[in-house]
């Protein structure tokens, strides 16, 4: 069966994204250098519109929508970086959007969320389950379901964050990725190994929730409950099977991080390179300097994939 | 009498620190832009090599010191960013470093300062004088004294801020600058207004110290007591004869903010745009977003100067 995207998809998405979403800075840190006995580059999504790569994806998939599937808007249910990626998206478009978030979702996403225009509808956690309103809300409204990470055009719009990092630094020799439900990774395997064949790609997750690696070494999709772990955004219960896919294909291995290396990471992060980094987005950064990996001399990208922590929260871990 | 720096000396700087200095991002936030009524472009110094723009300066002065000179090494007194400029460029050009700093300076600054190779020369800030020492240490020890602003090749290395910034973005119609005691004012002032005649150029004092403003105001170098704010880098009591000068000739107004205002911004660069910025490195952006300029639908030019604040007080400050 072939891959449900390819590199064409990403070098689509790029021009589609053109303008409109930020070409993030890779940025350098010789102290980072020095304490990985590697050079590394990290890719700073931390810094992309709405403060995590989501809005490449998001972008990328309601960009593509029909005229008449535009004019009656989009569903997407997330309490996280999806649901402000595709609440932005909509604005730009001009879509309407509505937003499924638990009912006890912090007050400043949601506030974020509708400060972007878009409907917010609450759901009590414990009670109802957001897919079925969601597919509920599409059905009843004709609007378009958008999903977090399973969806081609989501996948690929995600891959235009490695496609420029590979497409500037031409020679690197790994890539860490971080992983929840495989979107980013995903297209980003896609287009790191187009320009970069010899490159090897490995995705991190935390350690508290490591289904992907999980289904990497058996071969089929493993799921497990919702994982404790201060990276939010990687509390995915199991990878998708589109995402799946080329995971088995394309990724070379999949390794776990501890919630106190991802504390480390972040006050790294903050004190050395000036720059805020949610838990999740932190991932690839703490495999990076944490010693676990064989990256010596090596040339290594890293992909920081977002900066989206409250910031009373974020003092409280790095302070 | 000419001024004392001139556009060659920016542009001789900007190939001395090629592949050294670190080519900052330009960051956007549109949220910012919503808030200012105005297009924001951010020239981030918070992501310059030890995290300050200081470093330009250094090197650029280090870098054209003599083979003789270079041996003896140098001398600063500072217990901020200049001091860690200076030690990382004498690093890097392998030259022997003393910084003088205050017995009571942090443990973080000082271990820093020798973790870049220099040695530390403690003295008492109550009994002695760091210029003194920073003299008889230069005299004893044949080193090179790099004062931290009134110096023309610390002039013009910080002035690569603005040439690369202007560059850039070339029809910018303010550049609001960071002002202590006018090393990078000055040499942004020189760059950004012969790339871009028309640019008006707007310094940012603390509003408990704003000696330069009242320098300017009245021709003349007014002297005040070592101010109270939490801007530690624009703590100067007087403005230096040579950025005076160039202030003087080519800088169109100088603006204050209050500590509260500074804040602020601080707050909203963490937790909007995922960056940690100092204090003083939040002077020019706290004035660009706090409404008191005349600035709706323009184009600002926004230096960030630093980053290195002690990630404890500033976790206390935004959180």
């Amino acid at each position: 069966m072939p891959l449900p995207i390819t590199y064409a998809d990403v070098a689509a998405a790029q021009e589609r994204l053109a303008g409109v979403a930020h070409r993030t800075p890779v940025l350098r840190s010789s102290t980072a250098d020095e304490i990985a006995g590697a050079k590394l580059f990290f890719k700073c999504e931390n810094f992309q519109r709405m403060g995590a790569f989501k809005f490449r994806g998001a972008y990328n998939a309601l960009a593509q929508l029909s005229k008449e599937q535009g004019e009656k808007g989009v569903v997407a249910y997330s309490s996280g970086n999806h649901a402000q990626g595709v609440a932005l998206a909509a604005k730009l478009l001009s879509m309407p959007a509505a937003i499924v978030m638990p009912s006890d979702a912090p007050a400043v996403k949601v506030a974020a969320t509708r400060g972007y225009g878009a409907e917010v509808v609450s759901y009590g956690r414990y009670q109802e389950d957001r897919e079925v309103i969601g597919k509920r809300l599409a059905a009843e409204r004709g609007m378009t379901l958008i999903p977090p990470y399973n969806h081609p055009h989501v996948m690929a719009g995600q891959g235009t964050a490695a496609n420029e990092l590979v497409q500037e630094v031409p020679d690197l020799d790994v890539l860490l990725v971080c992983l929840g439900g495989g979107g980013l990774i995903s297209g980003c395997a896609v287009a790191a190994k187009q320009l970069n064949p010899k490159i090897r790609v490995i995705g991190v997750e935390p350690e508290a929730g490591n289904d992907v690696q999980q289904s990497f070494r058996s071969g089929k999709i493993v799921k497990i409950d919702t994982p404790k772990t201060i990276a939010d955004g990687a509390q995915t219960q199991a990878v998708g099977d589109l995402t799946f896919a080329v995971i088995q294909a394309l990724v070379d291995d999949i390794v776990t991080v501890s919630d106190a290396q991802l504390v480390d990471a972040m006050r790294f992060a903050a004190s050395r390179m000036k720059m805020v980094v949610e838990p999740t987005g932190a991932l690839a950064m703490a495999a990076a300097m944490s010693g676990g990996l064989a990256l010596a001399g090596k040339r290594i990208g890293v992909i920081i994939s977002g900066g989206n922590v409250d910031i009373a929260q974020f003092a409280k871990l790095v302070g």
